[in-house]
């Protein structure tokens, strides 16, 4: 592999920007309650991405996606990282870290890690919640803003890849109350809050702010949206001041700056949801080389996993050739470089994704199954705390979006954080009341969805017209499910099968893997005539 | 911690002997059938548990109940522990080995491991399938012998813990179909089948097996049944053999020999489910200090997670004094040494472990649930296959037996390798044709299980009457599920509010964690009125 060692003059290097759980609360993508001015000054000099997705809805899996470029299934990171959830990445997998350290890129991190095992995530800079309090690395933007400026003064004639991890805008309700629902009181000098000495606190009344189409419009709910806006601004501000690091030490002019959310915000149908709200994130790329396309938006549909090939192509670094198991198949990324997009293109390779899948299955083809002809992109949830298991696996195409959900015989599943938000309680409450939740779905809907779902995404913004059982949308619904198949396929799901199925492949069906019927439906409907 | 450097003669040792699925296929528990004679010896100067259950019914997950004494959703290990599965045990919890190993024991390990990390389960001899063919240290019962020999030699001074864990009578049709259901041809002297020099292979019929109740009686499972036994007969001669090391070395007099097995076999209603057939394993320990009991039968309610306890009273070792968790509880083994019942105890100390358990939560107290008042014995299942999530509860007192299926929306899961096997195989197909499966269910019994199961096991052995939704048995169901969640708080168990709630034990809810509900029955019962 290639091997850096220029000098600072020409040297390219990358600096990765994660929010956690961050939307699209800015004027960039037309806010304009919620104040970003620096979201507003990096968007300037980026290209702005409208239609960005994660890879899946949940923090580990999510980081786990953007740092492999592969989905959560293939990486083996099926749910959160911490503690008795102790899910893990698998052992051979090629992650950014370790990749561009091989190249002799220095490495850091700064702030929420969240994935594991070290030997996948190696950093050579790492000052993250496994070795400091979250709050401290995550949320404090001086103590943030200190880091950046250790980990440059230490890059010197190295090139490097600095991966800045905000733990704002997370919930702390759950966790740690007494800063507020999402830690907004944390380091505004109030009694017992601390003091972050560079955060100007904005505060938002619960009239101004803009509720969201997936979220009650109640007091409980725009109280909720007023503290994130709070927690958004430390987290712009923090941006702010990384990106000032980066233009003192010299860096602003080589330095590609991605700018991303790991999951959807958590509101209902977000966070852990594959629906719009939690899948669509924001994305901004700026390209210190294509200066004549700043300020530029692009509506190509993107994807996390895209993040890896765009830094691998920044810095010329090839994908290594492995086997993630001893018998398994040659590792292929699904996710393509956005370079050229950053280039001035606006087509983009749009078949990409699927002449990719196309071709990893039956060779080169000049035929793409043209349900990508104008670009898709692909999602996989499996869970997230480890007794939330709702897996899902996605295709959304530019019109349509199809959702497979293949535990949808139980409810869906609450998290502990969102359970106790304002928000969720007060639509808990309300339904046990009786009373109008204000909201745009039941509770019994919310919980209960039906195997597939199938929503025209352009007409039907708020996915609430499910077109997967209606015989007018068979053909399109049949095409989109082959593709997610082809896609499930070519990144060894082992839920490939799922729910109908068991998949074989050892033995007998070592060379030729199939799902293996196991009647349930027909015992089922039988039962029912 | 007590450290260990004494002279063979006053030395103590211990043989740890797992079989992969094994039953009660042997005469030890009236099968006349299957021939063990190697089974009935050791039995002969055993105490032989007449009713002792795995604490799950899964390969890895119970290996590591086996080890650590915990049960599987203590520890960590949800589910297998292989490739993609990836499941791995806390980085903190104190195993068998882990614990012996501090305290100057020698420790070994022959035959199959399948739990992991290693840190958590360091062997200072390990032969098993991480650096060798499963077959050959798991089946081929020659390199058995000279593994056995091999540690034998090597113990020397000090005392030794060797865990030999057997391959057989695990299937291998899904695997190596090449050697037939059970491998029961590997090693035979056929064309390509190698030869195992010191197994005398035995064949039955068909006709003469023994189908136990929870099989059909077709052709198809009384040849898959017959392909078993010979496996049994390779298991058993293995065990021949390695006692017969174990006293060619001198150390039959002073080595207490454990065998079990780590789950029920593989066909309907065994493996992976908590019905008897699966919960229920063989269990004989042959203590060479009480000879005057050897050849008794107990029926005192005994577990794998006994084992450990067993073991450490035993070597005289106690158990470790730490936390999984930094902000965890002390962890409590909820397990008891069987000792007492090798010194001819008959009653043992059967209210044991609602006494302990009660005075975990409420301290000492005179009074124990009358529950389990003649002992009780609890188990835990979560996945098996990283796709097969199917969480299951139970307490088993002598009388009844409580199920919980927390997943129970969804139908039971299969597993790859029982979903190929001829008995499942002719039970989908005799199904699907509409023709009787000789079964004593039906498929969709066995796929969709209502959210309790409460069975008199006293008096309906094969668990077909479900009496937890009849008023009659209300007070029983009550308290059982009472002392099921007693044991699922003293064991930290994450699933402790599934299906209904979402568990909060941060914040607010630290020193009082709660179980808060989703309201998600409430809710579909208004929709059904
Ligand atoms: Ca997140
Ligand atoms: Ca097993
Ligand atoms: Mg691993
Ligand atoms: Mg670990």
């Amino acid at each position: 592999t290639v091997k850096y060692s220029k000098s600072k003059a020409t040297q390219r290097n990358l600096l990765l920007i994660v929010a956690d759980d961050a939307g699209f609360e800015t004027s960039v993508y037309n806010n304009t309650v919620c104040y970003t001015p620096n979201l507003d000054k990096l968007a300037k000099r980026s290209v702005v991405f409208d239609r960005a997705f994660t890879s899946v809805s949940s923090c580990s899996p999510s980081r786990s996606a953007i740092l492999t470029g592969l989905p959560q299934h293939q990486n083996g990171m099926y749910g959160l990282h911490q503690q008795l959830h102790h899910f893990n990445t698998f052992d051979n997998v090629q992650s950014a870290s370790k990749i561009l350290s091989d190249a002799g890129i220095h490495t850091g991190i700064i702030g929420k890690k969240h994935v594991g095992p070290e030997t996948v995530y190696p950093f050579d800079f790492a000052q993250t919640e496994e070795n400091n309090s979250i709050l401290q690395v995550g949320r404090n933007i001086t103590h943030i803003k200190l880091l950046v400026r250790h980990f440059l003064s230490e890059a010197a004639s190295r090139p490097f890849f600095l991966y800045v991890a905000f733990h704002d805008p997370h919930r702390c309700g759950h966790t740690n109350p007494q800063y507020g629902q999402f830690c907004e009181k944390f380091g505004n000098g109030g009694s017992g809050m601390g003091i972050i000495e560079d955060w100007k606190p904005v505060q938002y009344s619960q009239d101004e702010v803009v509720v969201p189409y997936f979220t009650p419009d109640t007091p409980a709910a725009r109280q909720d949206i007023a503290a994130q806006y709070t927690t958004i601004s430390r987290l712009d501000q923090g941006i702010g001041l990384v990106m000032s690091e980066l233009e003192i030490a010299g860096y602003l002019d080589n330095t590609l700056v991605i700018y991303t959310s790991d999951n959807g915000i958590p509101f209902p149908s977000g966070r852990t949801n594959l629906y719009e709200p939690g899948m669509a994130v924001p994305m901004m790329i700026s390209s210190p080389v294509n200066r004549a396309h700043w300020g530029q938006r692009s509506s190509v549909l993107s994807s996390t996993v895209d993040i890896l090939p765009t830094v691998l192509e920044w810095f010329r670094v090839p994908y290594p050739d492995y086997y993630i198991f001893k018998k398994g198949r040659k590792v292929v990324l699904t996710g393509e470089s956005l370079m050229p997009l950053l280039h001035g293109s606006s087509t983009f390779e749009s078949q990409y994704r699927v002449k990719r899948l196309s071709e990893r299955l039956h060779g080169p083809s000049p035929l793409a199954d043209p349900v990508c002809t104008n670009g898709c992109v692909y999602a996989s949830h499996n869970l997230h705390e480890v007794t939330m298991y709702y897996p899902m696996r996605v295709l959304r195409q530019v019109r349509y979006k199809l959702i497979h959900n293949l535990n949808y015989h139980a409810p869906f599943t609450i998290d502990q954080d969102f359970y106790l938000s304002p928000t969720f309680q007060d639509i808990l409450n309300r339904t046990e009341r009786g009373e109008p939740t204000q909201w745009y779905k039941t509770l019994r809907e919310y919980y209960h969805r039906p195997e597939w779902e199938l929503f025209d995404v352009s007409n039907d913004t708020t996915e609430v017209q499910n077109l997967a059982y209606n015989a007018e949308f068979s053909a399109i619904f049949k095409r989109m499910q082959r593709a997610l198949n082809v896609w499930q396929n070519v990144t060894d799901d082992p839920w490939i099968c799922s729910p109908d199925g068991v998949l074989e492949n050892a033995g007998n069906y070592k060379k030729k893997p199939q799902c293996m019927p196991l009647l349930d439906k027909v015992v089922n409907a039988k039962i029912e005539l």
